[in-house]
């Protein structure tokens, strides 16, 4: 005998990339289609299983993901017996139902039930591009932020030191964030640049709502030459959203990767 | 008195970036919108003139470009006196008319009417990318050929070098190809890799139709490990399209740059 209420359920963790331009970003909304409802509806087209999706970050409408992570539970699939459906199968079919939509599941595995996608992360990572030249890019558009007046890198690199570590970033946070508590702890900033590309790469445990966008529209004030790197330390005491640089658009916004304890 | 015969007609040289997915290719058609189509109405949006753009490589439908050139002549306009475009004004309004299409033009400036786009041209690049790895990267679709199986670089080197300078090129050569001779001549074969994408850098003065696909199409066999790389030179030597390989897909080549004399 097989004990249905044991046995039968598997747990997946999967990831996944997508294009976030024609989402309303990963969670359910009312408006347009989201990321986790495309791949719900996806995995009940193939299994007929209704199941929830559960992301490591929930991202906005517009911001991309590189690999993003994710896990669900399904039902073994009953045949002459019992069986598990298999993580390439998983892959296969789920981005077949996926397309075309600009979503794709790029690895799948078979997790304990220990494991979950937003709880057991310890650490998440973004990815923010500028393209910074004076004429626009075609390939990039809806990929990147697109800024004309060159930037001074050294200078943003100078000030992005004063965020690394753990502060009140109160003045980096959206209004409309549901997080309790402003403090949070930035493992790593590095910026990087090619090809007139600017990478900003950012990883912490956590983040409050907007903070990385709130971040990049403020190094940016200071690679304008508006302000002089130290302005970051001003804007992070002042814990006044209203210091701070403007929200940099989601559209060159990319969740990179998580890690899990 | 000015001489509207000779003074008032000036030649402008555009460099252009397009994402040839949606269009039936640079030349006009009946199914689609061109790439000439669409700049040639911009222009006429922008100035009032109907005027010819001719390019110095008419790309295929899908067939993308990082550095098309073409060249049109306009009337100086009448305002109190008569007086130019400037390429800055040109550049500004002709993509603004040509937005919301995957065109853009990054420079423009004032050449002599000794110029021409096409027959100028001493020599032409294509860039051919091809997305080596088991799994779909849905950021490069159609913008690469996606080759699951791996594919042996070395031996792919190996085999294009039996395609550098002249040769009769019959066997690359698509059947509708209207040149008068088979006969280029290849300058440079470039094939380098970076995170599993595989660059065909070929620069030629002159391409037969679908030669390049032709190529890259015959590489990949050698890639692959079905024939060794001197079954290039086989193919080469039978001058016999069947013996080459697949044309490969459109989405995978981009027209680079032109040099001029």
């Amino acid at each position: 005998m097989i004990n249905s209420d044991k046995i039968n359920i598997i747990r997946y963790k999967i990831t996944i990339e997508y294009i976030g331009t024609h989402f309303s970003g990963w969670q359910k909304q009312n408006n347009a289609i989201s990321v986790q409802e495309a791949i719900e509806n996806a995995i009940f087209l193939f299994t007929g299983q209704k199941i929830v999706v559960f992301a490591a970050g929930r991202t906005d409408s517009g911001v991309h993901a590189l690999g993003q992570v994710a896990h669900f539970d399904l039902q073994q699939r009953r045949g002459d017996k019992f069986y598990n459906y298999e993580p390439r199968e998983i892959i296969r079919a789920v981005n077949h139902f996926l397309r075309p939509l600009a979503i794709n599941i790029i690895d799948c595995s078979i997790v304990s039930y220990e494991f979950h996608a937003r709880f057991s992360a310890i650490s998440r990572a973004y990815l923010y591009k500028i393209l910074n030249q004076s004429c626009k890019n075609i390939f990039l558009e809806n990929r990147v932020w697109w800024i004309r007046k060159n930037l001074n890198i050294e200078a943003m690199k100078e000030g992005s030191k004063y965020l690394i570590g753990m502060h009140d970033f109160t003045s980096f946070r959206a209004q409309n964030c549901q997080a309790k508590s402003p403090i949070k702890t930035i493992n790593e900033i590095k910026i990087t640049s090619q090809d007139n590309i600017i990478n900003f790469y950012i990883s912490a445990p956590s983040f409050l709502y907007h903070m990385v966008r709130n971040i990049v529209g403020s190094l940016v004030l200071i690679g304008e030459g508006k302000y002089p790197p130290s302005h970051i330390d001003f804007i992070l005491k002042a814990k006044d959203r209203g210091k701070a640089g403007q929200t940099a658009p989601a559209c060159g916004l990319f969740f990179l990767n998580v890690k899990f304890s």
